[in-house]
Protein backbone atom coordinates (compact mmCIF):
# COMPACT_ATOMS: atom_id res chain seq x y z
CA UNK A 1 0.00 0.00 0.00
CA UNK A 2 2.87 2.22 0.35
CA UNK A 3 1.89 3.41 -3.41
CA UNK A 4 -1.34 5.19 -1.79
CA UNK A 5 0.12 6.22 1.23
CA UNK A 6 -1.04 10.20 2.38
CA UNK A 7 -0.02 10.41 5.60
CA UNK A 8 2.85 13.23 6.86
CA UNK A 9 3.01 15.25 3.68
CA UNK A 10 2.06 19.00 3.67
CA UNK A 11 -0.67 19.79 1.51
CA UNK A 12 -0.61 23.71 2.81
CA UNK A 13 3.04 23.97 2.15
CA UNK A 14 3.05 22.76 -1.71
CA UNK A 15 3.96 19.15 -0.45
CA UNK A 16 2.85 16.00 -2.95
CA UNK A 17 -0.15 13.89 -0.92
CA UNK A 18 0.79 11.24 -2.80
CA UNK A 19 4.54 9.25 -3.32
CA UNK A 20 6.49 9.43 -6.68
CA UNK A 21 5.48 6.36 -7.58
CA UNK A 22 2.04 6.73 -7.35
CA UNK A 23 2.44 9.82 -9.45
CA UNK A 24 4.38 8.28 -11.89
CA UNK A 25 1.95 5.50 -12.32
CA UNK A 26 -1.16 7.93 -12.46
CA UNK A 27 0.65 9.90 -15.13
CA UNK A 28 1.18 6.39 -16.88
CA UNK A 29 -2.35 5.55 -16.43
CA UNK A 30 -3.62 8.70 -17.76
CA UNK A 31 -1.60 8.79 -21.28
CA UNK A 32 -2.97 5.18 -21.60
CA UNK A 33 -6.48 5.81 -20.96
CA UNK A 34 -6.26 9.05 -23.62
CA UNK A 35 -4.51 7.23 -26.11
CA UNK A 36 -6.41 3.77 -26.18
CA UNK A 37 -9.82 4.48 -24.56
CA UNK A 38 -11.09 8.34 -24.30
CA UNK A 39 -12.17 8.71 -28.13
CA UNK A 40 -13.62 5.44 -28.11
CA UNK A 41 -17.39 4.79 -29.12
CA UNK A 42 -19.72 2.95 -26.33
CA UNK A 43 -19.67 -0.14 -28.16
CA UNK A 44 -16.29 -0.80 -27.18
CA UNK A 45 -16.74 -2.02 -23.49
CA UNK A 46 -14.46 -5.21 -23.91
CA UNK A 47 -11.55 -2.96 -25.12
CA UNK A 48 -12.11 -0.47 -21.96
CA UNK A 49 -12.55 -3.37 -19.58
CA UNK A 50 -9.03 -4.57 -20.54
CA UNK A 51 -7.24 -1.59 -20.55
CA UNK A 52 -8.92 -0.84 -16.65
CA UNK A 53 -7.71 -4.94 -15.83
CA UNK A 54 -4.19 -4.00 -17.08
CA UNK A 55 -3.57 -1.06 -14.83
CA UNK A 56 -5.52 -2.66 -11.46
CA UNK A 57 -8.95 -2.79 -11.63
CA UNK A 58 -10.59 -5.53 -10.64
CA UNK A 59 -13.89 -5.44 -13.36
CA UNK A 60 -16.54 -8.07 -13.25
CA UNK A 61 -17.94 -9.76 -16.04
CA UNK A 62 -20.19 -7.04 -18.95
CA UNK A 63 -19.19 -4.37 -17.02
CA UNK A 64 -19.27 -1.38 -18.99
CA UNK A 65 -17.20 2.02 -18.87
CA UNK A 66 -17.71 4.70 -21.03
CA UNK A 67 -14.49 6.05 -22.90
CA UNK A 68 -15.49 9.65 -21.28
CA UNK A 69 -15.55 8.48 -17.79
CA UNK A 70 -12.54 9.38 -15.25
CA UNK A 71 -10.97 7.24 -13.11
CA UNK A 72 -8.65 8.31 -10.48
CA UNK A 73 -6.75 5.39 -10.13
CA UNK A 74 -7.38 2.00 -11.89
CA UNK A 75 -5.66 -0.32 -8.48
CA UNK A 76 -8.39 1.42 -6.47
CA UNK A 77 -11.39 0.43 -8.29
CA UNK A 78 -14.14 -2.32 -7.68
CA UNK A 79 -16.81 -2.76 -10.38
CA UNK A 80 -19.11 -5.74 -9.93
CA UNK A 81 -20.74 -7.66 -12.62
CA UNK A 82 -22.75 -5.75 -15.59
CA UNK A 83 -22.19 -2.17 -13.48
CA UNK A 84 -22.60 0.60 -15.58
CA UNK A 85 -20.61 3.38 -15.57
CA UNK A 86 -22.04 6.06 -17.76
CA UNK A 87 -20.28 8.67 -19.78
CA UNK A 88 -18.79 11.90 -17.91
CA UNK A 89 -18.76 9.88 -14.54
CA UNK A 90 -15.80 10.58 -12.43
CA UNK A 91 -14.36 7.97 -10.55
CA UNK A 92 -12.16 10.21 -7.85
CA UNK A 93 -10.83 7.21 -6.31
CA UNK A 94 -7.61 8.59 -4.02
CA UNK A 95 -9.51 5.95 -1.58
CA UNK A 96 -11.15 2.37 -2.94
CA UNK A 97 -14.36 2.61 -4.49
CA UNK A 98 -16.33 -1.09 -4.57
CA UNK A 99 -19.25 -0.84 -7.04
CA UNK A 100 -21.85 -3.65 -6.99
CA UNK A 101 -23.13 -6.30 -9.38
CA UNK A 102 -26.43 -4.57 -11.70
CA UNK A 103 -25.59 -1.07 -10.38
CA UNK A 104 -25.78 1.69 -12.76
CA UNK A 105 -23.95 5.42 -12.01
CA UNK A 106 -25.80 7.70 -14.72
CA UNK A 107 -24.21 10.57 -16.98
CA UNK A 108 -22.30 13.29 -15.07
CA UNK A 109 -22.15 11.54 -11.67
CA UNK A 110 -18.92 12.56 -9.10
CA UNK A 111 -18.05 9.46 -6.40
CA UNK A 112 -15.29 11.31 -4.22
CA UNK A 113 -13.24 8.68 -1.51
CA UNK A 114 -11.11 11.27 -0.05
CA UNK A 115 -11.81 14.78 2.05
CA UNK A 116 -9.27 16.93 4.29
CA UNK A 117 -9.09 16.77 8.00
CA UNK A 118 -10.30 20.79 8.54
CA UNK A 119 -9.19 20.70 11.63
CA UNK A 120 -5.65 19.85 10.50
CA UNK A 121 -3.48 23.18 10.34
CA UNK A 122 -1.87 20.88 7.76
CA UNK A 123 -5.22 20.11 6.45
CA UNK A 124 -4.00 16.29 5.49
CA UNK A 125 -5.61 14.26 3.25
CA UNK A 126 -8.30 11.61 4.74
CA UNK A 127 -8.82 8.41 2.41
CA UNK A 128 -12.40 7.43 2.71
CA UNK A 129 -13.59 4.19 0.72
CA UNK A 130 -16.70 4.32 -0.98
CA UNK A 131 -19.04 1.49 -1.34
CA UNK A 132 -22.01 1.03 -3.70
CA UNK A 133 -24.19 -2.41 -3.42
CA UNK A 134 -25.60 -4.14 -6.04
CA UNK A 135 -28.47 -3.22 -8.21
CA UNK A 136 -28.19 0.70 -6.82
CA UNK A 137 -28.35 3.38 -9.43
CA UNK A 138 -26.80 6.76 -8.71
CA UNK A 139 -28.63 9.25 -11.16
CA UNK A 140 -27.14 12.02 -13.48
CA UNK A 141 -25.20 14.15 -11.82
CA UNK A 142 -25.34 13.15 -8.56
CA UNK A 143 -22.12 13.62 -6.00
CA UNK A 144 -21.21 10.26 -3.46
CA UNK A 145 -19.40 11.16 -0.56
CA UNK A 146 -16.18 10.04 0.79
CA UNK A 147 -17.02 7.17 3.49
CA UNK A 148 -20.65 6.61 1.84
CA UNK A 149 -22.18 2.95 2.06
CA UNK A 150 -25.36 2.66 -0.16
CA UNK A 151 -26.97 -0.34 0.36
CA UNK A 152 -27.78 -2.92 -2.09
CA UNK A 153 -30.83 -1.45 -4.87
CA UNK A 154 -31.17 1.96 -3.33
CA UNK A 155 -31.04 5.11 -5.46
CA UNK A 156 -29.63 8.64 -5.54
CA UNK A 157 -31.90 10.94 -7.07
CA UNK A 158 -30.11 13.10 -9.91
CA UNK A 159 -27.94 15.91 -8.52
CA UNK A 160 -28.45 14.48 -4.87
CA UNK A 161 -25.75 15.01 -2.61
CA UNK A 162 -24.89 11.58 -0.16
CA UNK A 163 -22.56 12.19 2.71
CA UNK A 164 -24.41 10.10 4.82
CA UNK A 165 -25.39 6.38 4.63
CA UNK A 166 -27.77 4.91 2.85
CA UNK A 167 -30.31 2.06 3.34
CA UNK A 168 -31.09 -0.75 1.33
CA UNK A 169 -34.22 0.18 -1.00
CA UNK A 170 -33.80 3.45 0.09
CA UNK A 171 -34.80 6.15 -2.30
CA UNK A 172 -32.76 9.39 -1.32
CA UNK A 173 -32.66 12.96 -2.98
CA UNK A 174 -31.51 16.44 -2.21
CA UNK A 175 -28.55 18.31 -1.36
CA UNK A 176 -27.74 16.89 1.42
CA UNK A 177 -29.61 13.79 0.03
CA UNK A 178 -31.92 12.62 2.35
CA UNK A 179 -34.72 9.63 2.48
CA UNK A 180 -37.66 9.86 0.46
CA UNK A 181 -39.35 7.04 0.29
CA UNK A 182 -38.79 3.33 -0.52
CA UNK A 183 -38.11 1.90 -4.34
CA UNK A 184 -40.69 -0.39 -4.44
CA UNK A 185 -39.10 -3.30 -6.73
CA UNK A 186 -41.15 -5.11 -8.11
CA UNK A 187 -39.49 -9.27 -8.23
CA UNK A 188 -38.62 -9.59 -11.72
CA UNK B 1 -41.44 8.08 -34.10
CA UNK B 2 -39.55 4.50 -34.46
CA UNK B 3 -36.42 6.37 -34.02
CA UNK B 4 -37.34 7.01 -30.71
CA UNK B 5 -38.67 3.88 -29.50
CA UNK B 6 -37.28 3.17 -26.09
CA UNK B 7 -39.84 0.01 -24.87
CA UNK B 8 -38.82 -3.13 -24.44
CA UNK B 9 -35.40 -2.99 -23.91
CA UNK B 10 -33.52 -4.52 -21.26
CA UNK B 11 -30.69 -2.02 -20.04
CA UNK B 12 -29.77 -4.03 -16.95
CA UNK B 13 -28.64 -6.89 -19.17
CA UNK B 14 -26.55 -4.65 -21.36
CA UNK B 15 -29.58 -3.99 -24.13
CA UNK B 16 -29.29 -0.67 -26.02
CA UNK B 17 -32.16 1.88 -25.01
CA UNK B 18 -32.83 3.27 -28.77
CA UNK B 19 -33.09 1.47 -32.27
CA UNK B 20 -29.80 0.53 -34.37
CA UNK B 21 -31.38 3.56 -36.42
CA UNK B 22 -31.48 6.22 -33.37
CA UNK B 23 -27.80 5.54 -32.65
CA UNK B 24 -26.68 5.71 -36.19
CA UNK B 25 -28.05 8.79 -36.70
CA UNK B 26 -26.73 10.06 -33.32
CA UNK B 27 -22.87 8.76 -34.81
CA UNK B 28 -23.47 10.94 -37.26
CA UNK B 29 -24.94 13.54 -35.51
CA UNK B 30 -22.16 13.53 -32.71
CA UNK B 31 -19.21 13.32 -35.41
CA UNK B 32 -20.83 16.60 -37.51
CA UNK B 33 -21.16 18.89 -34.01
CA UNK B 34 -17.35 18.12 -33.15
CA UNK B 35 -16.33 18.73 -37.16
CA UNK B 36 -18.37 21.80 -38.03
CA UNK B 37 -19.69 23.21 -34.61
CA UNK B 38 -17.96 22.51 -31.36
CA UNK B 39 -15.09 24.58 -32.20
CA UNK B 40 -16.53 27.72 -33.47
CA UNK B 41 -16.30 30.90 -32.00
CA UNK B 42 -19.41 32.81 -30.50
CA UNK B 43 -20.46 34.69 -33.35
CA UNK B 44 -21.02 32.17 -35.86
CA UNK B 45 -24.67 31.71 -34.30
CA UNK B 46 -26.02 31.59 -37.79
CA UNK B 47 -23.97 28.45 -38.62
CA UNK B 48 -24.45 26.50 -36.19
CA UNK B 49 -28.36 27.14 -36.10
CA UNK B 50 -28.52 25.66 -40.07
CA UNK B 51 -26.05 22.83 -38.73
CA UNK B 52 -29.27 21.67 -36.11
CA UNK B 53 -31.41 22.48 -38.05
CA UNK B 54 -29.83 20.31 -40.88
CA UNK B 55 -30.75 17.07 -38.19
CA UNK B 56 -34.23 18.22 -37.59
CA UNK B 57 -33.89 20.98 -34.88
CA UNK B 58 -36.68 23.61 -34.56
CA UNK B 59 -34.92 26.82 -34.26
CA UNK B 60 -36.23 29.72 -34.03
CA UNK B 61 -34.85 33.48 -35.60
CA UNK B 62 -32.17 34.90 -33.48
CA UNK B 63 -31.42 31.65 -31.61
CA UNK B 64 -28.14 31.06 -29.99
CA UNK B 65 -26.61 28.72 -29.31
CA UNK B 66 -22.70 28.34 -27.99
CA UNK B 67 -20.49 25.61 -30.21
CA UNK B 68 -19.97 24.04 -26.20
CA UNK B 69 -23.51 22.90 -25.79
CA UNK B 70 -24.18 19.53 -25.88
CA UNK B 71 -27.12 17.86 -27.61
CA UNK B 72 -28.47 14.92 -27.16
CA UNK B 73 -30.78 15.04 -30.29
CA UNK B 74 -31.62 18.28 -33.00
CA UNK B 75 -34.74 16.27 -33.71
CA UNK B 76 -36.35 16.06 -30.34
CA UNK B 77 -35.21 19.70 -29.87
CA UNK B 78 -36.91 23.30 -30.09
CA UNK B 79 -35.98 26.52 -29.60
CA UNK B 80 -38.13 29.93 -29.17
CA UNK B 81 -36.65 32.84 -31.18
CA UNK B 82 -34.00 34.41 -29.77
CA UNK B 83 -33.84 31.81 -27.31
CA UNK B 84 -30.27 31.98 -25.88
CA UNK B 85 -28.24 28.24 -24.99
CA UNK B 86 -24.84 29.01 -22.80
CA UNK B 87 -21.39 27.65 -23.33
CA UNK B 88 -20.93 23.84 -21.57
CA UNK B 89 -25.11 23.20 -21.46
CA UNK B 90 -26.32 20.11 -21.55
CA UNK B 91 -29.35 19.50 -23.50
CA UNK B 92 -29.91 15.72 -22.50
CA UNK B 93 -32.85 15.09 -25.05
CA UNK B 94 -33.49 11.75 -25.01
CA UNK B 95 -37.12 13.19 -24.58
CA UNK B 96 -38.78 16.11 -25.97
CA UNK B 97 -37.06 19.47 -24.85
CA UNK B 98 -38.51 22.75 -25.75
CA UNK B 99 -37.19 26.53 -24.87
CA UNK B 100 -39.12 29.26 -25.16
CA UNK B 101 -38.38 32.45 -27.38
CA UNK B 102 -35.91 34.90 -25.37
CA UNK B 103 -35.25 32.34 -22.68
CA UNK B 104 -31.59 32.26 -21.68
CA UNK B 105 -30.49 28.64 -20.39
CA UNK B 106 -26.79 30.04 -18.49
CA UNK B 107 -23.67 27.99 -18.92
CA UNK B 108 -23.04 24.42 -17.81
CA UNK B 109 -26.97 24.18 -17.07
CA UNK B 110 -28.42 20.54 -17.57
CA UNK B 111 -32.03 19.89 -18.63
CA UNK B 112 -32.46 15.96 -18.66
CA UNK B 113 -36.01 14.62 -20.55
CA UNK B 114 -35.21 10.87 -19.69
CA UNK B 115 -34.96 8.99 -16.29
CA UNK B 116 -35.68 5.09 -15.73
CA UNK B 117 -38.41 3.34 -13.71
CA UNK B 118 -36.26 2.35 -10.43
CA UNK B 119 -39.80 -0.01 -9.85
CA UNK B 120 -39.25 -2.45 -12.84
CA UNK B 121 -36.34 -5.08 -12.71
CA UNK B 122 -35.56 -4.19 -15.83
CA UNK B 123 -34.79 -0.56 -15.03
CA UNK B 124 -36.83 0.72 -18.74
CA UNK B 125 -35.91 3.99 -19.62
CA UNK B 126 -38.73 6.34 -19.37
CA UNK B 127 -38.83 9.65 -21.71
CA UNK B 128 -40.51 12.60 -20.15
CA UNK B 129 -40.87 15.90 -22.17
CA UNK B 130 -39.28 19.09 -20.39
CA UNK B 131 -40.95 22.45 -21.61
CA UNK B 132 -39.78 25.51 -20.29
CA UNK B 133 -41.65 29.05 -21.56
CA UNK B 134 -40.65 32.36 -22.71
CA UNK B 135 -38.67 34.27 -21.21
CA UNK B 136 -37.21 31.83 -18.24
CA UNK B 137 -34.11 32.24 -16.76
CA UNK B 138 -32.29 28.47 -15.84
CA UNK B 139 -29.20 29.95 -14.49
CA UNK B 140 -25.26 29.15 -14.01
CA UNK B 141 -25.15 24.99 -13.70
CA UNK B 142 -29.24 24.33 -12.83
CA UNK B 143 -30.55 21.54 -13.33
CA UNK B 144 -34.16 20.79 -14.76
CA UNK B 145 -35.54 16.96 -14.09
CA UNK B 146 -37.48 15.01 -16.14
CA UNK B 147 -40.86 16.31 -16.97
CA UNK B 148 -40.80 19.29 -16.05
CA UNK B 149 -43.02 22.23 -17.19
CA UNK B 150 -41.24 26.24 -16.33
CA UNK B 151 -44.02 28.63 -16.74
CA UNK B 152 -43.08 31.69 -18.75
CA UNK B 153 -40.81 33.89 -16.70
CA UNK B 154 -40.20 31.67 -14.35
CA UNK B 155 -36.50 31.57 -12.85
CA UNK B 156 -34.55 28.41 -11.58
CA UNK B 157 -31.39 29.91 -9.36
CA UNK B 158 -27.84 28.68 -9.85
CA UNK B 159 -27.12 24.96 -8.95
CA UNK B 160 -31.14 25.03 -8.47
CA UNK B 161 -32.81 21.30 -9.29
CA UNK B 162 -36.05 21.43 -10.06
CA UNK B 163 -37.88 18.38 -10.35
CA UNK B 164 -41.98 19.96 -10.14
CA UNK B 165 -43.92 22.53 -11.94
CA UNK B 166 -42.23 26.11 -11.62
CA UNK B 167 -45.48 29.06 -11.81
CA UNK B 168 -45.06 31.77 -14.10
CA UNK B 169 -43.12 34.76 -12.32
CA UNK B 170 -41.91 32.58 -10.24
CA UNK B 171 -38.14 32.13 -8.57
CA UNK B 172 -36.57 29.04 -7.61
CA UNK B 173 -33.80 27.83 -5.93
CA UNK B 174 -32.34 25.18 -4.09
CA UNK B 175 -32.05 21.21 -4.27
CA UNK B 176 -34.50 20.33 -4.81
CA UNK B 177 -35.40 23.97 -5.72
CA UNK B 178 -38.39 25.33 -3.76
CA UNK B 179 -40.38 28.46 -4.80
CA UNK B 180 -38.91 32.01 -3.49
CA UNK B 181 -40.51 34.92 -4.20
CA UNK B 182 -41.98 36.19 -7.25
CA UNK B 183 -40.04 37.96 -9.89
CA UNK B 184 -41.33 41.35 -10.07
CA UNK B 185 -40.33 41.84 -13.41
CA UNK B 186 -40.79 45.52 -14.65
CA UNK B 187 -42.75 46.48 -17.84
CA UNK B 188 -40.67 47.24 -20.86
CA UNK C 1 -12.20 49.72 -16.27
CA UNK C 2 -13.86 50.63 -20.22
CA UNK C 3 -12.90 47.37 -20.88
CA UNK C 4 -15.30 46.04 -18.31
CA UNK C 5 -18.27 48.14 -18.61
CA UNK C 6 -21.28 45.91 -18.46
CA UNK C 7 -24.06 49.08 -18.39
CA UNK C 8 -26.22 49.29 -21.05
CA UNK C 9 -26.16 46.65 -23.27
CA UNK C 10 -29.07 44.63 -24.61
CA UNK C 11 -28.60 41.01 -23.83
CA UNK C 12 -32.25 39.68 -24.50
CA UNK C 13 -32.02 41.40 -28.15
CA UNK C 14 -28.51 39.84 -28.59
CA UNK C 15 -26.46 42.76 -27.69
CA UNK C 16 -23.12 42.10 -26.44
CA UNK C 17 -22.40 42.25 -22.55
CA UNK C 18 -19.16 43.42 -22.96
CA UNK C 19 -16.77 46.09 -25.13
CA UNK C 20 -15.37 44.62 -28.36
CA UNK C 21 -11.95 45.14 -26.65
CA UNK C 22 -12.55 43.31 -23.46
CA UNK C 23 -13.90 40.32 -26.52
CA UNK C 24 -10.76 40.24 -28.36
CA UNK C 25 -8.48 39.98 -25.01
CA UNK C 26 -10.47 37.06 -24.34
CA UNK C 27 -9.91 35.03 -27.00
CA UNK C 28 -6.63 36.19 -27.09
CA UNK C 29 -6.38 34.46 -23.48
CA UNK C 30 -8.38 31.39 -24.30
CA UNK C 31 -5.75 30.54 -27.40
CA UNK C 32 -2.50 31.52 -24.84
CA UNK C 33 -4.13 29.61 -22.61
CA UNK C 34 -4.79 26.52 -24.84
CA UNK C 35 -1.60 26.71 -26.26
CA UNK C 36 0.80 27.49 -23.79
CA UNK C 37 -1.24 25.83 -20.33
CA UNK C 38 -4.59 24.10 -20.56
CA UNK C 39 -2.03 20.39 -21.17
CA UNK C 40 0.84 21.36 -19.06
CA UNK C 41 1.45 18.44 -16.30
CA UNK C 42 0.72 19.28 -12.61
CA UNK C 43 4.19 20.46 -11.84
CA UNK C 44 4.49 23.44 -14.14
CA UNK C 45 2.92 25.63 -11.62
CA UNK C 46 5.89 28.38 -12.00
CA UNK C 47 5.25 28.45 -16.07
CA UNK C 48 1.28 28.84 -15.56
CA UNK C 49 1.61 31.81 -13.07
CA UNK C 50 3.96 33.37 -15.74
CA UNK C 51 1.21 32.86 -18.22
CA UNK C 52 -1.68 34.60 -15.95
CA UNK C 53 0.74 37.51 -14.32
CA UNK C 54 1.28 38.22 -18.19
CA UNK C 55 -2.42 38.71 -18.52
CA UNK C 56 -2.48 40.95 -15.39
CA UNK C 57 -3.64 38.03 -12.42
CA UNK C 58 -2.27 39.14 -9.51
CA UNK C 59 -0.85 35.60 -8.26
CA UNK C 60 1.27 35.42 -4.98
CA UNK C 61 3.85 33.43 -4.51
CA UNK C 62 3.68 29.73 -4.72
CA UNK C 63 0.26 30.23 -5.89
CA UNK C 64 -1.04 26.75 -7.63
CA UNK C 65 -3.30 26.67 -10.80
CA UNK C 66 -3.79 23.39 -12.67
CA UNK C 67 -3.68 23.40 -16.08
CA UNK C 68 -7.81 22.65 -16.37
CA UNK C 69 -8.68 25.62 -14.32
CA UNK C 70 -10.79 28.03 -16.46
CA UNK C 71 -10.29 31.66 -15.79
CA UNK C 72 -12.53 33.87 -17.69
CA UNK C 73 -10.51 37.14 -17.34
CA UNK C 74 -7.26 37.09 -15.70
CA UNK C 75 -7.23 40.66 -15.12
CA UNK C 76 -10.45 40.49 -12.28
CA UNK C 77 -8.30 37.77 -10.52
CA UNK C 78 -6.16 38.15 -7.26
CA UNK C 79 -4.58 34.22 -5.49
CA UNK C 80 -3.08 34.87 -2.48
CA UNK C 81 0.34 33.14 -1.10
CA UNK C 82 0.29 29.81 -1.50
CA UNK C 83 -3.38 29.04 -3.42
CA UNK C 84 -4.28 26.49 -4.52
CA UNK C 85 -7.06 25.94 -7.45
CA UNK C 86 -7.84 22.61 -8.48
CA UNK C 87 -8.47 20.56 -11.62
CA UNK C 88 -11.40 21.46 -13.67
CA UNK C 89 -12.29 24.54 -11.26
CA UNK C 90 -14.19 27.48 -13.23
CA UNK C 91 -13.46 30.76 -12.09
CA UNK C 92 -16.20 33.02 -13.61
CA UNK C 93 -14.48 36.41 -12.84
CA UNK C 94 -16.62 38.88 -15.07
CA UNK C 95 -16.63 40.45 -11.77
CA UNK C 96 -13.63 40.30 -9.70
CA UNK C 97 -12.63 37.14 -7.73
CA UNK C 98 -10.39 37.53 -4.92
CA UNK C 99 -8.68 34.37 -2.92
CA UNK C 100 -6.62 34.54 0.23
CA UNK C 101 -3.12 33.16 0.55
CA UNK C 102 -3.67 29.40 1.54
CA UNK C 103 -6.59 28.57 0.36
CA UNK C 104 -7.75 25.35 -1.31
CA UNK C 105 -10.36 25.43 -4.12
CA UNK C 106 -11.33 21.58 -4.75
CA UNK C 107 -11.67 19.61 -8.45
CA UNK C 108 -14.50 21.06 -9.90
CA UNK C 109 -15.68 24.14 -7.84
CA UNK C 110 -17.23 26.95 -9.45
CA UNK C 111 -17.22 30.52 -8.54
CA UNK C 112 -19.14 33.34 -10.45
CA UNK C 113 -19.00 37.03 -10.03
CA UNK C 114 -21.72 37.97 -11.75
CA UNK C 115 -25.73 37.74 -12.39
CA UNK C 116 -27.91 39.27 -14.17
CA UNK C 117 -31.03 41.59 -12.56
CA UNK C 118 -34.26 39.59 -12.83
CA UNK C 119 -36.36 42.27 -12.34
CA UNK C 120 -35.38 44.57 -15.42
CA UNK C 121 -37.02 43.60 -19.16
CA UNK C 122 -33.54 43.81 -20.50
CA UNK C 123 -31.81 41.59 -18.00
CA UNK C 124 -28.83 43.50 -17.68
CA UNK C 125 -25.69 41.57 -16.38
CA UNK C 126 -24.48 42.62 -12.90
CA UNK C 127 -20.99 42.62 -11.76
CA UNK C 128 -20.90 41.29 -7.91
CA UNK C 129 -17.34 40.80 -6.97
CA UNK C 130 -16.54 37.30 -4.89
CA UNK C 131 -14.30 37.82 -2.09
CA UNK C 132 -12.73 34.52 -0.38
CA UNK C 133 -10.33 34.73 2.76
CA UNK C 134 -7.34 33.19 3.94
CA UNK C 135 -6.70 29.76 4.45
CA UNK C 136 -10.34 28.98 3.03
CA UNK C 137 -11.93 25.39 1.43
CA UNK C 138 -14.24 25.17 -1.26
CA UNK C 139 -14.58 21.64 -1.44
CA UNK C 140 -15.12 19.44 -4.41
CA UNK C 141 -17.60 21.01 -7.07
CA UNK C 142 -19.09 23.53 -4.60
CA UNK C 143 -20.46 26.33 -5.96
CA UNK C 144 -19.27 30.08 -4.60
CA UNK C 145 -22.22 32.69 -6.10
CA UNK C 146 -22.02 36.32 -6.86
CA UNK C 147 -21.35 39.12 -4.02
CA UNK C 148 -20.45 35.78 -1.72
CA UNK C 149 -17.81 36.85 1.11
CA UNK C 150 -16.47 33.67 3.20
CA UNK C 151 -14.10 35.15 5.79
CA UNK C 152 -11.01 33.43 6.68
CA UNK C 153 -10.49 29.68 7.80
CA UNK C 154 -14.50 28.90 6.65
CA UNK C 155 -15.03 25.69 4.54
CA UNK C 156 -18.06 25.12 1.90
CA UNK C 157 -18.27 21.35 1.67
CA UNK C 158 -18.41 19.93 -1.65
CA UNK C 159 -21.10 20.43 -3.81
CA UNK C 160 -22.62 23.00 -1.48
CA UNK C 161 -23.98 26.09 -3.43
CA UNK C 162 -23.04 29.33 -1.10
CA UNK C 163 -25.26 32.55 -1.82
CA UNK C 164 -24.83 34.67 1.70
CA UNK C 165 -21.55 35.54 3.68
CA UNK C 166 -19.81 33.02 5.44
CA UNK C 167 -18.49 33.39 8.66
CA UNK C 168 -14.80 32.92 9.61
CA UNK C 169 -14.14 29.33 10.55
CA UNK C 170 -17.60 28.26 9.58
CA UNK C 171 -18.27 25.47 7.94
CA UNK C 172 -21.69 25.13 5.32
CA UNK C 173 -23.09 22.41 3.46
CA UNK C 174 -25.89 21.73 1.29
CA UNK C 175 -27.92 23.88 -1.47
CA UNK C 176 -28.42 26.79 -0.28
CA UNK C 177 -25.26 26.23 1.96
CA UNK C 178 -26.09 26.28 5.63
CA UNK C 179 -24.16 26.70 8.82
CA UNK C 180 -22.91 23.27 10.22
CA UNK C 181 -20.98 23.54 12.69
CA UNK C 182 -17.30 25.76 13.84
CA UNK C 183 -14.40 24.00 12.31
CA UNK C 184 -12.58 24.10 15.26
CA UNK C 185 -8.88 24.33 13.46
CA UNK C 186 -6.43 23.29 15.62
CA UNK C 187 -3.07 25.90 16.66
CA UNK C 188 -0.18 24.80 14.39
Amino acid sequence: MSLLDASQSKPMEGGASFSLGNRMLRVAWGVTWLLLARWTPPPLWGWRRMVLRAFGARVGTGARVYGSTRVWLPANLTLGERALIGPGVHLYNQGAIAIGAYSVISQGAHICASSHDIRDPDFQLVLRPVTIGERCWVAAEAFVGPGVVMGDRSVLAARGALFGKAAPDGVYTGNPAVFLKERGLRRP
